[in-house]
């Protein structure tokens, strides 16, 4: 693969859509503001969708699952043969996700990029085999440049299926025992600070295993070296199969226009490396909540991103960003369907 | 009316089902806690059910609507006639809450208890007729114990229909020009804190309006005197129709064993009122959203309460709530439908 397909340029917004959705908001039959968030993110999505009247009926949720070699170093409260275990889990309906895509309506696209267990062959699960998770990155890169750009593939080839349903929003999830541990390498790669600042617990490890799960960070940022400003080979050399598959979807989803709700810590890493990867993708990504993770907060204030939820959630599997759909779907119904002043006859205030 | 059944008992909450239902939320397949305020209201919800797994299926809105003598102090940034145009807006479909309830499957039921168009009759508003509004309250009590009893009956008149329809949740909302000056009357009286500390800008008062707005309270607060162990009467001089409507409908919805779901401020203010009356109807009140009105901190903390959402809403109508009904339903469906460890093979963390 030569073609450095996600550097190509992103979809612009629509800026015309913007501007009329926003004079719209302002002629409702509401006190100027008082919908608060909701104005806002109608406005985006007018503008994102190129209409001044957006919806999003058809909703897109791609879980991407992989393993971690850096489990071996013990900094995971889980067994990692977990991974697997939850892919069953996500096909057979009984994950947090699962139950959410159903309630949601929403499209599951169940994504194994490489676990420890490299012979599952589940039903409604897409295999990739890129690996038995990656290489562990305390002793090199955890992944090789052809694994890391097929995980990148996998992201923007969810995108293209997502495209081809006609989805309006674009979800993605993450499943990988052991994968806090990576989003934190990688984030302290990023924004160049100590892991101390930024490692927490994870699925719930105590105290002593968030020192250790930070000693472990440190020693492969000693090993890496400071690459910060090449967030390709730093998303290889920390990164996991599902992040850089979170990457690639992010950037295909700006380039085809589809807005994306990215989910919590994990995600927002995975988003933090696209927008360093392609800037333009940027205005294409919301934000559904803001994880009980210590360091999703850093994360978000690089990308100036506020979500909308603030629920202490720590789950993943992209359900954070599940959660947050229908407060979108409710502010493009309140756009488009509540009545303006003069419709309705009610006066407004003076000007 | 003689018999004060407002401080007639609450309905208990059921215990075992609340233990049940946290047992069950820490077999399911996510580690312990990762779903945050999701999983607590899930089982409070099961307690006030009395069932392990709780729906909210069937939702009842109510909108109280009433004018405000003190807006002949200048309190306010609308007319006075929008509380009933909003009327017609409501049963018309154009209001916020109006597309909401539409969305959300909600029935809503529309109250007017006193504006100052008296001759308004619109099809589907229940007009009540206490009167032109209620008095202005910086020359007197804002309504007579009469009109004060007959707005808390309205109040548990919408709950026993809602009752009649089986409703699983009770929302009530607010319309009425003036009513963020009545509610922080109130609270100032029931909290025995200066309007200083509480005012804010409504539906959008300047910082001069704000000003002014402080000054008529402690006008109000120095004319009615420090009544706040008396909160039905401190409710009956600063208070509005629909705010002792809302007061009247939480401490039914207690007694018949509904779960309530409070809007903003001005809602807030009703539910501390009803804690005030009568403490055992707390655990039936959960809080939908932080509002923008600077008094709703004070209100919550004062309440112990956490809300689900903060979006810088200030509509009212009972809109903040709805948007956090969502919310509430998935709670109750991820609760209710996730596998637990066993049901889907899932190794958990070691104990």
């Amino acid at each position: 693969m030569n073609h450095r397909w996600w550097l190509d340029p992103c979809k612009p917004v629509d800026t015309l859509a913007l501007e009329q959705a926003a004079a719209r908001q302002q002629q409702l039959t509401k006190p100027a503001g008082s919908l608060g968030r909701l104005e806002s993110v109608a406005v985006q999505l007018a503008g994102l969708q190129g209409q001044l009247k957006p919806s999003l009926d058809r909703l897109w949720i791609a879980i991407f699952a992989g393993d971690h070699g850096v489990v071996a170093e013990g900094v995971s409260a889980f067994p990692q043969e977990v991974t697997g275990q939850m892919l069953l889990n996500f096909v057979s309906g009984g994950a947090a996700i699962s139950v959410l895509a159903r309630q949601l309506e929403a499209s599951l696209d169940v994504v194994d990029l490489g676990t420890v267990t490299p012979s599952l062959d589940l039903p409604g699960v897409r295999h990739l085999h890129l690996g038995p998770g990656t290489a562990n990155f305390v002793q090199g890169p955890a992944m090789t440049l052809d694994q890391g750009e097929q995980a990148l593939q996998a992201g923007r080839d969810s995108v293209m299926r997502a495209v081809a349903s006609g989805t309006q929003l674009f979800i993605g999830g993450e499943m990988g025992i052991g994968n806090t541990t990576a989003a934190s390498a990688l984030a302290c790669a990023l924004l160049d600070c100590p892991a101390a600042h930024l490692v927490g617990p994870g699925t719930g490890l105590d105290a002593a295993g968030v020192s250790r799960k930070a000693q472990v960070i440190e020693r492969a940022l000693a090993l890496h070296g400071a690459q910060g400003n090449d967030p390709l080979q730093t998303l290889f050399n920390l990164g996991g199969f599902e992040i850089a598959a979170l990457t690639g979807a992010y950037l295909a989803c700006a380039q085809q226009g589809i807005a994306v709700l990215v989910d919590g810590f994990i995600c927002s890493v995975a988003a933090l490396v696209a927008v360093r990867l392609n800037p333009e993708c940027r205005p294409w990504l919301l934000f559904g909540h803001r994880g009980a993770e210590p360091g999703h907060k850093h994360v978000l204030e690089t990308l100036g991103a506020e979500p909308l939820l603030d629920l202490g959630l720590r789950l993943g599997e992209g359900s954070g960003a599940a959660l947050a759909v229908p407060l979108l779907r409710l502010a493009c119904d309140l756009h488009g369907q509540m009545a303006t002043f003069a419709e309705a006859a009610v006066a407004d205030r003076p000007a």
